[in-house]
Order: C-alpha cells, then structure tokens, then sequence
C-alpha cells in the first residue's frame, strides 16, 4: 500500500511468483479491505498460495505527500508500521516496501533497534561498474547533511561490503573534485573524519568525482542523501536514454545478451530496490513508482538476504 | 596551460584544425616559452598556420590546486588572465580555457562586466535528451547554494534557449521528489522565488527528478553548482560504461551510427565544453582532463557562438 502503483498489481505479481516452483518463501501480505478481498478470489483459483501466503487487514495507508513523522504517530494501523511491528517481532524475516521513503526511515527508527553507534538508517543501493558491484550511501534517507551522518555512511557501506566477501573494502566520498579541499566546508569536514578512521575497517581513498565511480576502484561510495538520490536517478536516467536509444535498433535477443545485466541494475523498471541500513532487521525500499517486476526483484533480493542472515 | 592535459598536445590539435579548409577563425594562443619555441618551428613546416595562429607570450600558469582568488590577483599575466582581459579589450571575440575552473570564474568576474542584474556568472553545459537539448546550470560555477543563485540560472537558462530559438523555455529545478515540498529548506526558497518569476520570461514546470530530467521535457535544468558537477559527471560516468561496452561488441560503423550523437555530447572525451555565463563576453570552459579532440570541439562551439552573436 502506499506507493504509486496498484496494490493489486502487485499482488497479482507476488501470486505468480509465490505459485511457481522457484519459490522458496512464505509472505505476509499487509493490505485494506479490497485487497484481501482479491486475494481470497486467487486463493480459490491457485492451490499452493493457500499455504504460502497469509493475510494481515491493515488501516488508512500513509500517503507519499504526508509528513513522515506525523504519519507514523498518527497511522499506527497502516501497512507500513504494522510491517516494521511484524519484523521487530521476529514474526518475518524481511520487509519491502513501495512507500513513503520518510515515514519507512522513521518508523524503523521507531520500532527496531539501531546498530550499535550508528544515529539514523541510511539507504544503500547496488550499482553495477566495470568491476565489482558498488554500495552507494546515503541515496534519500537523510536530507540534511551533516559530517558524522556521512562518517557513519563510511562504516555501514563497508560492513555491508564486508558481509558480501569483500575483505576491506575501499571507501570514497562523492565530490566534485579529488583534492582533499574541495566542495563545500562540510564536505572536507566529514573527509577528514572519514581519514581518521581508515585503515583497520575500510580503506579510505579519498574523493572520488562522479565520472570515475563506475571504474570499479571503489567498493563503498559516501554521500548525503540529497546528492546520492540525485546520483542515483541520473543514473537511472542517462541508462535509460542510451539503452532505449538501443533497444530501437539492436534485434531483441542481441540487446538482452549484451545489455541484459546493465539494464537489469541501472533500467528503473528492473531495478532490485534499496536497503535500509543501520537498523537490526532487513528493509528493502522500492521506488513508489516501481512496476510489479521491479517489486517482484526486491521481494527476490530481501529473499537471499533472509537466507543468508539465517545461515549465519 | 595550466590544464592536465600537456599543452604541446592541445597545440598540435589547434594547428591541424587551423591548417584545414573548415577552419573560419584567427587563433591567439597564450602560453609560455616553449610552447611559441614549438609552435615557430610548426610554422616554418605549415603555411596557413602563419597567417591565422598569432602567439601571447604568457607567465606562470595558474595551477588546479591553486585557491582562486589568491591565483588570480598573485598571477595577473598567466594565460588565464590575460586571455580574459583580451576578451574584455574585444581583441578576440571568444576565449577557451580548460584551466582551474574557480580561477576562469573569478578572473571573469573582475575583468568583464556581468550582465544586468546578476550577481555571479555559472556555468551552463548542454546535454541531449530524447527530444532537444537541454541547458544544465549551474554545473561548477557556485558551490555554496543561495536561493538567489539559483533564480538567476533560472533567468540566465532561458535566456540562453531563447537565443537558441525557444520562444518561452521550459524551466525545472532538479530536486529529489517533484513535490513543492521536497528537498532542503534551501530548494523549497529556491522553488518559491522561481515560481513568482514564472510567466513571462519563462515557464516554472516546478522540481523535476534527474531520472525525468532526459525525457526532454524541460529546456532549463536550475540546480547549485555541487550537485549539478555530480549530475554532470554521473551522466558521463554511466554513458561512458554503456558505451564502452558497447564498442565491445558493436562493429565500429554500426557504433558510430547509432550511438555517435551520444557519444559525443555524454562521453567526456569528446564533450564540447560548457558556456560561462552571466558575464559579458563568450567564455567556454573544457575539463581539466580535455582530450585534443574534446578541447577542438570546444573550440568549434566557441566559433560557432562567436558567428552567431556578430551577426546579431
């Protein structure tokens, strides 16, 4: 609920998923009244989701345009924060979500307990480069940018660096130039902290400019949340644009061989959602405007990380 | 000079392009002893380079880590600086610089005059779209944001789309979410300001996200000069991994046909440099890291805009 694609849509798409053979999770869905409804219509129709599937009635969602913090006081009942209740109390083991990206950053502050040191979530996207897969933090959590929010952004991007294989991981602040000066004043605050603290944990190589990132030299990228959301979607943006520019010419079997992983993390549509770090729990945020595939790619994602926290 | 590509390359670039038949330009370049030691003994080798290559001898040069201000008062007979007094005197009619980009902006902020109510001159590249090409601003000009900065790039912006021929631009604010509500209290200022100005001169579509941004619906992209140089370089950074994969695979003609347009506007080793505005005068800024064949391209813009304002 509460994104800006239809419940039903995507219900219709956890269906298929959760009916077919290479599934191997169960789902809690959250929902109003009209969508428990539809989804006791599919129960009749497709045997093995009476298993795999159950249902929790839930209130007025939070819309996209409300004030996070109000919204979660207010809109206990809602999806979101019934969800983030649901995950604390170990009753799931992961939670995605499409909606308000505030109201999911706030109330997992509320209900989950931090890591320990760490002051508020971050969201982290996957990004694909000419090497290896880049973490890049914050992408829309925290608008104001202060220096100890991005030092932590250091330290969470390469735990989580760490916990997929990466011994020490290299750590680089987004600027708009290398030199140890430049950018505004906060940003060469927050260099200097985030210098002191590497060598044990991270590698910290400095500033790193935006052209440079998808080279593959570094596995964690430092930004605030105003400047990492706009990286992000210009990223999406410019892919979009040359790959469509593709797709019109190349023959369809040609463009997925060689373009297929490209497009699967930088094409909006396909990508596999964010993770909110810095909590105890695993939350994956999708775009409000993600299509049933892009959602049915983060609930695959929040999968693999369930199980492999599980094995741990 | 003082750019990080050596300047007997650059020279080398200018004076097999000064030697061609499309050539419709007279050169003044500045530099230091050797580079007019190089360029006379290319002149005994060249014909046409006698008549339409003339040398400035020039001093130290003004370093890329050099702070502005101070460079630009301690180094009053670098290329930089004399290249803009030049302009200033209309003994050339456009100068190009792929120097230290605060020194280009201060040094044209003290020898020209600045247009009619603007107080800071920015920097504005052009991008494609999927329609027609859009004016960036500020991309490296300001780096400390004020809400008044970004009313003038709204007015410099469609200023200059309307020398283009777009009769009442298309204005957007880059922002991370197109309500009037998103962003930094800064953004929320800067959207109230440029909607009160919206109608005449322009029209304010409102905040636009960067995914949006190549759609081609806006002319103008407003944004502070730190996050439109990461919007600029990730839009080059992506197009650079897209299309290098590319070439990979595609055969050399069926690249160039297809993708050439692109390449040439997003892969920064062929990108035509960005117009200094606000001040009087045709300044055009190459990257630091220019290619020969990136810097000719600047060069050709520059003429091409230097043309246009004679025959005005």
């Amino acid at each position: 609920m509460g994104g800006d694609t239809s419940p039903n849509l995507l219900l219709h798409a956890i269906v298929t998923f959760a009916e077919s053979d290479v599934c191997a999770a169960n789902f809690v869905l959250l929902g109003t009244a009209p969508l428990q409804k539809e989804l006791g219509n599919l129960k009749s129709k497709f045997r093995k989701i009476r298993e795999n599937i159950s249902f929790v009635l839930s209130g007025d969602p939070i819309r996209m345009d409300e004030n996070p913090l109000f919204a979660i006081r207010k809109k206990k009942n809602s999806s979101l924060c019934i969800g983030m209740r649901l995950l604390k109390e170990g009753k799931i083991d992961a939670f995605v979500s499409c909606g308000n990206t505030g109201a999911l950053m706030s109330s997992a502050k509320l209900y989950l307990s931090m890591k320990k040191g760490i002051l508020r979530p971050a969201l982290l996207a996957l990004l694909p480069t000419k090497k290896t897969p880049l973490a890049v933090l914050d992408i829309g959590a925290n608008i104001s940018i202060k220096p100890e929010y991005l030092v932590q952004c250091a330290t969470l991007g390469a735990d989580f660096q760490k916990s997929r294989g990466i011994k020490k991981p290299n750590v680089g602040l987004l600027n708009i130039g290398t030199e140890a000066l430049k950018g505004t004043s906060l940003m060469q605050k927050a260099y200097q902290e985030i210098e002191k603290r590497s060598g044990k944990e991270f590698h910290f190589i400095g500033n790193i400019e935006a052209k440079e990132v998808f080279e593959g030299k570094i596995d964690v990228l430092v930004t605030d949340g105003f400047t990492g959301n706009v990286f992000l979607k210009t990223a999406e943006g410019i892919a979009n644009l040359v790959l469509d520019r593709l797709k019109e010419t190349l023959a369809e079997k040609e463009f997925e061989e060689q373009m297929g992983d490209l497009q699967k993390h930088l094409h909006y549509a396909k990508y596999p959602g964010a993770h909110l770090i810095g909590v105890n729990g695993t939350v994956i945020k999708c775009h409000g405007y993600s299509t049933p595939e892009a959602f049915l790619s983060a609930i695959k994602g929040a999968i693999k990380t369930a199980h492999s926290n599980k094995t741990k």
